[in-house]
């Protein structure tokens, strides 16, 4: 049971980074766990964002393999309750041993990610910025795990 | 033009802390602002949960004034999206000139609470920790400034 949580550029808040630890370190008593960013060579950086942004999809396809559920944090998903996405959580891992959930960059993601896609989930009606987004992600899936243990959440 | 974040209870997490103070210092370019604690005395602390909400609930109003308008962070609240978050509280700084969001405690609100305050906001379908929450209002709270300023999201 293993989840990775692709992050499209870099986290430039620190509380945001530090909030991403706290709750990675809890990940990881309930299962395998990675974080990894996709981070473009500088020089193309200055590309128009259409571009930037199949660079980007280019890289993310390379970590994806063909048996992997891939879930994408976008505005225009599926909305669920914190139970409702344990309940997700937990159908996925009926059947798959690997979901890789991904967070895209300030210009969020190719058509080809989209296509590539099993999943869109979206966190509210409201938007966040794509560097909130990684922090409030990880506490439901935190969140997702001790309710699919039956355990208290942990709050402090 | 002013609005004061009560928030029952310590921050427990030094990110919520760094986070929640990145977006005050933003706020204050915007309206006068300011975000104290209800923290209730040790000793009333083994209080059983009700008599401490009780007790809060004394606390918190005694910070608020007749002519406030206060509003609850509060999962059975209304939803809005940030657009629809930046009208809401447009339309009553044309009317009030002092909002008083409340964040509850680890055990919710007392009734009197809810019978004083004049809107209840959720901002998602999912829990999110009485702790996070903080973080996540303060950034729709700046989000919504810079919608109504017609200003680019700030997200580095």
């Amino acid at each position: 049971m293993k989840i990775t949580f692709l992050q499209v550029g870099k986290t430039h808040f620190d509380f945001v980074e530090s909030g991403v630890a706290v709750f990675e370190k809890r990940l990881k008593h309930y299962c395998r766990f990675d974080a990894p960013f996709i981070l473009l060579p500088s020089k193309l950086k200055s590309l128009p964002a259409d571009e930037l942004k199949e660079a980007e999809s280019a890289m993310i396809l390379k970590k994806i393999n063909p048996q992997d559920i891939v879930i994408l944090l976008d505005e225009k998903g599926s909305r669920f309750t914190s139970v409702a996405f344990a309940n997700f959580l937990q159908k996925q891992f009926l059947h798959h041993s690997h979901l890789v959930f991904i967070v895209g960059g300030a210009f969020g993601f190719h058509k080809s990610i989209y296509e590539r896609a099993n999943h869109q989930l979206s966190l509210s009606d409201m938007t966040f910025s794509h560097q909130l987004i990684r922090l409030v992600f990880m506490e439901q899936l935190y969140r997702a795990f001790t309710i699919i243990k039956g355990e208290p959440y942990h709050n402090e």
